[in-house]
């Protein structure tokens, strides 16, 4: 069996931590399994790495961002092959360029576009665990690149698809995918198995165990994930294509505090006015999220849509800047108190009560709906951010996981 | 005209240093020059990444410590092109591989092979300063290597030779190339000029302001070296093939105190006995240098010694180890407290009477003579440690630079 096992940073930040994960490799290596291991930079390396060229240039090419932040995999790579040195079971370790790593040549936020096996097979064949460096690649000039956020997941998924692994293993500080975020929802409960939609939903929403990119591979693919803890030997969660039969109705409830709602009021009711709206916001590289758009009086129409926080103000910049043009409106009004709170879950799309089921829950506690959106297999609330906890709580019970 | 530029890790050690190194870049840079700099890791970051090592596994496979160590100059030559770009300056970082520069496969004392031109012609030619890391290469399986011992000076040497450059400057934290280590001898003074062949054997004995292996190298390939201070705009010291005619006899007085002297009395006078003594000494890696032999009583001789301290007693041990077998010996004594005082000079070749000259200086200063070895440009005295510094400056005095 080739094992594919992804370990994150807080797994490798110190001395005990690697020789902890060096010895889970080493258990599935001593029952004669391959296994090639995939880790991100120790501890908050990154960020360290970040600050110092922050220090020096806060406007620093990202070429050369790149070039720094690789030294962070490389590390714990080299690190945890000596560890395995040190438990007597050989090892390699291999960075982006001598794997290689092939990716696209944004600086950043590169995709992989193809993983060379050459180099791993033949040291498999030496029986030695391969330590792979994650996050990072090389584009066609040479260049390092990194692929951005979660990119170490997106190198476990795109190797274990590469090398036909039969298993890949993403290791966190949590023991798999919840019901529900156990801060805020006591009787979350851990999921045994989740579709890759539902993951993919989920991640959308905060609860973000894996990043979307690493998720999509794995759809693509058919890479099946197993989410797990590399603190204990709790059995995690496993996401793939489809669940068992006697799956519950839904998998997750999911909140999101980094929301704000921007409210365009009175736009003269012109054609294509929306249009113009959002593609002068794509132009300031907003993304929006759950739309509404209602008739106003006189001929007007109020548009309402959300945006992450951070993006608030620059959407509604760009509004102004057009109330003269374009986008004759009669007020503009931006609400960050507000937050998202959805269901996720494959089994709704034969279940049309769900919707109604939560919206039911919600009002019984009390809790008063701005907007809804919803994709086949999710609905999601705009709701006070204040209320967040208690609708989570009550749409939780509600489903009785 | 198209010059190398090196500069160690003390230079570049904090961000106010890698500014200082940037600018006096930029300096030439906007004279027109073509400029490649050459980096160490910064400040003490190689032995930081050793300890972090040695803290996993004292025994750490070499190929993986490469891996590991490698990571500091790449965190350097980053930070520089990101210093540089602050300044407004075009630079681009790049490491081993992807310069690509070309070693033999001992990990951490690799040999240069071949370095590529192409890429550094390439970002010369977009008129950008090129920064690489110094100190490693890359061998034929894709493997990061390091270069051991003074690898950057070997690295800017070895660039300047194959990019044929105008000028290899070399910075360090001393002006330049004294006649004597100027926290012994008050007047030593700083040389203009000096040949591959004085610095080399300067080099030898402690006055190691450049390493062996660079100026072999820039010896080899006729590469005019500057040595100078980064903290300062001094004129450093040229080292080059043949200095000027006015030269003076001797150039610098060196010493060295890493010296213990090893007896072996009384052994057995048989042919071959002292071909077998430093064949044994050879097997265990023990490096022999000033040897003396003299016939002792009785049919035995007497053969005595030098080897670096940390060497004095595996050389004993060795030694004992055969004496009831092939180095029958009546007894084997080991001196710690001894130091070398060299003088060194081209000038010396065509000068018979030089040692002569020293030998008097040492006598007036009642320094006694354990033992002497010469080559055609230096001539080395053994003497107890404790009259080091005085022997320094007797003979410093007498040849009057």
């Amino acid at each position: 069996m080739l094992i594919v096992k992804k370990f994150g940073g807080t797994s490798v930040a110190d001395k005990e931590r690697i020789f902890n994960v060096a010895n889970r490799c080493i258990e599935d290596y001593k029952k004669g399994h391959d296994v090639v291991v995939v880790l991100s930079a120790m501890g908050k390396q990154t960020d360290v790495l970040l600050d110092m060229a922050n220090d020096i240039n806060p406007n620093a090419p990202k070429r050369e961002l790149d070039m720094l932040l690789t030294t962070g995999e490389q590390t714990s790579v080299a690190l945890m092959a000596m560890a395995m040195h040190a438990l007597g079971v050989p090892s390699i370790s291999l960075n982006a360029f001598q794997v290689a790593m092939h990716t696209t040549s944004v600086a950043g936020n590169a995709k992989l576009i193809k993983i060379d096996k050459d180099r791993i097979r033949h040291e498999l064949e030496q029986r030695k665990i391969v330590i792979v460096t994650g996050f990072q690649g090389i584009c066609k000039y040479d260049d390092y690149t990194t692929l951005g956020r979660g990119g170490s997941d997106t190198t476990a998924v795109a190797l274990a698809a590469t090398l036909h692994a039969d298993a890949c293993e993403i290791y966190t500080d949590v023991d798999g995918v919840y019901t529900a975020d156990p801060r805020i929802v006591e009787d979350a409960k851990k999921l045994d198995q989740i579709t890759y939609d539902e993951m993919l939903e989920l991640a959308s929403f905060g609860a973000g165990v894996l990043h979307n990119r690493s998720v999509e591979m794995a759809k693509k693919y058919g890479v099946q994930l197993v989410v797990r803890s590399s603190l204990n030997t709790t059995e995690g969660t496993i996401v793939k294509e489809e669940v068992k039969m006697e799956k519950m109705l839904i998998s997750g409830v999911a909140s999101d505090k980094n929301v704000a709602r921007i409210a365009v009021v009175g736009l003269e009711d012109q054609p294509g006015v929306a249009f113009k709206l959002f593609r002068h916001l794509a132009n300031h590289n907003v993304n929006v999220d759950m739309i509404l758009q209602s008739i106003g009086r006189d001929n007007t129409k109020d548009i309402s849509f959300t945006v992450t926080e951070d993006m608030a103000d620059v959407a509604v910049e760009t509004v102004e800047r057009h109330r003269s043009g374009s986008l004759k409106c009669q007020d503009v009004k931006v609400n960050k108190n507000v937050s998202k709170v959805s269901i996720v879950g494959a089994g709704m799309q034969t279940n049309p009560g769900v919707a109604a089921q939560m919206f039911e829950a919600l009002y019984d506690a009390n809790v008063n709906i701005q907007q809804i959106s919803t994709s086949e297999i999710r609905v999601t609330v705009l709701i006070d951010e204040e209320d967040t906890n208690k609708a989570m709580n009550a749409v939780h019970k509600e489903f009785d996981f």
